[in-house]
């Protein structure tokens, strides 16, 4: 094989021993088999070697399934490392929905970020499942697979002029209290520059994974942050910014969130291929998806083809599409394609195909002993809606109302903020003549029955609706929709389903997706899931909505982080202050 | 300022905001004045701004001073971080040696690397005042400042295809255990290479700091394996093989030993100084020394000029030199020159010079508190030499005989085995009439009372003798001369100074130090030590000792881990296959 020597960023022909889970040696090519008669050798056909991908800011919920299945479907990717912040199921059930992460056996190495942010905002702005505390931090800090705080994103509360103890400084005093050096900090801090940056970088949080552009990738790691780009980062400007200051040292390829229908055809290799699309040399592209995140992540067993490190490495046909033609995981076989000889040598192969994890079969024997505890799947407690849920009734005598109304766009997941006047008749606001979509979100947790009201533009345009569980990051009950009975009608199947996403039109379910753990997660086999999300996002399609992506679109309407004007349980919040806005600015 | 800008390996104008012991904020040249009006400001003068240097593999020993001291001289020499492998005082008092001087408050941080081979052989080899094995290493590994397993050196204990728990597969494994990911393991392994360096690194041993070659930085490097380069691996070749690969990232620049009278005019600055001397950009040598070397451990507070990193700066002319103007440690100056202008500003030099660290009342002060305890002050135990002791006496009949003898060089601390014959007179063996000058080794430990001989050859070349109870690893009482009146005389100086260096001739003392803590440590000032260690260099020259280092050249005479003839306590060592060898090899 060409092995990847990760320091001198190059192939050259060698051989790779394996014992164990180790690699044992890299050897001149062919003296394997003489320093080792005795031991099968695997002819890799002259392909290139090169260390398994390690990605270090991640979401297994983005792919709505669990740890177990996702290493199933990724591994075979050649992802055989991921650090997975689980702030999804941690908004759901807490310390405890992570602890059910970390307890599944799974081939792929998952290590874990502690969710700094659960609740997003606070209790006051929003009802989560649960939410990750002091007490829940340091429970998770004596986890020894737990590497990094995740996703720091409120930098207002760490102006260092102000020295409040607020809830994220007490969580990084935490960290490195109890695990000093051994602790990483990870930032999410879009669109910051100059002073703020500063400041945010002054109390120790130095990564960032958020959207890039050229000038923010020179500024950021001028100023020490650890970059960690996905899809949305990988424009030409920026990829030729990396390259013409060669800051491979300081830059690592992630893919933060994977939806299934799109796992099924790669992850972070998908990264890596764009990347190299960009501009990125292929050999730097591997060297930011292996060695660098790793080493970010104090991982130093692993990300290099090396004697004594981890023996996780793939074979590739070429230096473009990196879709592996053999998979190794801890030395053993995940993946190998029929291309690859095996014939010649006493390789058993039928032992590896035993052993392989990627067999639908090892699916079902899992899911068959339940995964999760039994009310995991019992989550969604919420009343049953009725039609007049969705309408906007008034309080007092008017004719028209001025409303705030989230615009959003055909890409990306920011709303803007725009203001329409609508007519009032009966005490109802007439909302579906302007052809806008109503937002409802009904707080599921039982805990205090919030239902709140938004207006949507650009949402569907003709009679439908969708509902869903999956609504970042308090997972409430989403519906959105052109008419009250469908609303109606997708609210009640995912009240029922226990959670999951739906579109219905005409009276009637178009498609769903039952996500019955936590409302957010599917006990079915990755293929199945895609599947099914695939009619849902098509039925969205069809009703007019246009987005890049329609479900990260929907969902995240519920998203008090993400700008500019959200919908949560207690109504809108204008994200960047964190006030209330109320939904009718005026009354005409 | 210019301030080094660490991914980008390059310089800009920009202005750097301290608060408290951390760097604030790094902002565009002059904007600090204006958003901090109330701040004292520095004027740079357009100096080169780069961080402290960071050393992680050296001896505080080989200064023949302690922590506090050595922290005092190499702090304004630009060094504001060391990693240090006490095995010379391990060797001398063990545990109880290492937490002395853990336990010294000094303004650079210090931290420790566990010495993996003390002794550097074993019992039945060699005397040493105390080990550390299993129980000392693991007191140590809770000890928060120690960041690595130091300098694992035999590689034959670690051969994988022989699973034997060896003493140091035992440690190596503790480590693992106790802290994880947060160890690093450092190596020692000259000259190996192919197959034997895969096997060494397959245990997990993944740092070298001995010498290195051009093929040596190759070969190790794609191997995976970290360099850290001293002086004497900084030839052109080698620099250049760094160069043109770009293993930047996998090189530190380190010291290892460095005399007291070399202290005195730098440390880890003279290895940058040379680094660029030898072809390296200045940037890079820099990098090496600051950024790379903390990574290496870990260190991802320091090494970089950034937010939130611990101020640790120094303010450079040129980038020739690297002697500093200015030396930051923690936000606190320790060092600023006259010519950098401080008086257009509220700037308290005042309580600066109070607040320095280098003055040498600081010494006084701290050494009238005595630093170690009493018995670290009398720890010389073995008899007083008589002139009889430094004869070669024969128990059988013959008139020549064959001798083993360890030729020194001009360069370095390896011997060659040469064999000689030599006449024998009355039952004694007359090595004086041959040129050679005889080693005689006392135990020193009061442990067995082992007196041990031994030839050497281009050593002394006129009559006279030193001793010294700093003699590499185990430290007994070493004896060189070419006359036994000179030598009893220079053993029972050293014996009742309790420790230090001497040199005689003519029956009269010409040089000496005292290191009275443990033998090996002196306790006055550095600049007092520094110039009497001077005076018996000069004097052991003087006697024709040619060497470019004769303390070094002489003290390692009885290191038996350094190739290739050397003498314990026990007697004559092979050090490659670690079997005695005889003195007397025939009687003829």
């Amino acid at each position: 094989v060409k092995v990847f020597l990760t320091f001198r960023k190059t192939f050259e022909d060698r051989c790779v021993a394996v014992k164990g889970d180790r690699i044992l040696a890299v050897l001149e090519a062919g003296a394997a088999k003489q320093m080792f008669p005795d031991t099968a050798v695997i002819d890799g056909g002259g392909r290139y070697l090169i260390p398994g991908f390690v990605d270090i800011h991640m979401h297994i919920e983005s792919s709505m399934t669990y740890p177990a299945e996702f290493s199933r479907i990724a591994l075979p990717h050649g992802t055989t490392t991921i650090v997975a912040d689980a702030h999804e199921i941690a908004n759901v059930f807490g310390l405890e929905g992570i602890r059910s992460f970390m307890e599944q056996k799974t081939d792929m190495d998952i290590f874990y970020a502690i969710p700094s942010s659960v609740p997003a905002t606070n209790e006051r702005l929003e009802t989560s499942g649960a939410a990750i505390g002091k007490e829940e931090t340091a429970a998770l800090l004596d986890c020894d697979e737990v590497l990094c705080l995740g996703e720091v994103m409120n930098f207002q509360e760490l102006a260092p002029e102000d020295d409040r103890e607020t809830k994220i400084r007490r969580l990084i005093r935490l960290c490195q209290e109890k695990r000093g050096r051994d602790i990483r900090l990870e930032g999410h801090c879009p669109g910051l520059r100059g002073v703020d940056l500063n400041r945010f970088l002054y109390e120790g949080v130095d990564a960032d994974h958020t959207q890039q552009t050229a000038e923010s990738v020179v500024e950021k790691s001028d100023l020490g942050m650890f970059l960690e780009l996905q899809m949305k980062s990988l424009t030409p400007e920026t990829v030729q910014a990396v390259c013409d200051h060669h800051l491979y040292e300081n830059v690592a390829l992630v893919t933060d969130d994977t939806m299934p229908d799109h796992l099924l055809h790669g992850q972070l290799n998908r990264i890596v291929r764009v990347a190299v699309q960009k501009g990125m040399r292929a050999e730097d592209a591997i060297y930011c998806a292996t060695y660098t995140p790793a080493r970010r992540m104090h991982l130093d067993d692993r990300g290099i083809i090396a004697p004594g490190k981890i023996a996780d490495f793939l074979l590739l046909n070429d230096l473009e599409e990196f879709s592996p033609e053999a998979v190794f995981k801890s030395g053993r076989c995940v993946k190998i394609s029929d291309e690859i000889d095996t014939s010649k040598d006493p390789f058993d192969l039928e032992s590896v195909e035993n052993d392989r994890c990627n067999s639908e079969a090892n699916h079902y024997e899992k899911a068959e002993k339940q995964l999760f505890p039994e009310h995991f799947y019992h989550s969604v407690s919420c009343k049953e809606a009725q039609e007049e849920d969705f309408e906007l009734r008034v309080d007092r005598t008017c004719s028209k109302v001025r409303v705030n109304v989230m615009q959003i766009g055909t890409f990306g997941t920011a709303t803007k903020v725009v203001q329409r006047i609508l007519r009032v008749e009966n005490g109802t606001v007439c909302w579906q003549e302007a052809g806008l979509s109503l937002a409802v979100i009904f707080e599921r947790y039982g805990k205090n029955g919030n239902i709140s009201h938004g207006l949507v533009e650009e949402a569907f345009t003709k009679e439908g609706a969708a509902a869903t569980t999956w609504s970042h990051d308090s997972h409430n009950l989403l519906v959105l929709g052109t008419n009250p009975r469908d609303m109606k009608l997708a609210q009640n199947r995912i009240r029922k389903l226990e959670g999951g996403y739906a579109a219905a039109a005409n009276g009637t379910i178009l498609a769903e997706v039952p996500l019955c753990i936590g409302g957010i997660i599917s006990d079915e086999p990755l293929e199945v899931l895609a599947k099914k999300l695939g009619k849902v996002r098509t039925a969205m399609e069809a009703l007019g909505y246009e987005n890049n992506n329609v479900i990260m679109s929907m969902s995240t309407l519920a998203l008090p982080v993400s700008p500019a004007l959200k919908l949560t349980d207690y109504g809108l919040l204008d994200v960047k202050t964190q006030n209330r806005v109320e939904l009718i600015e005026e009354y005409i």
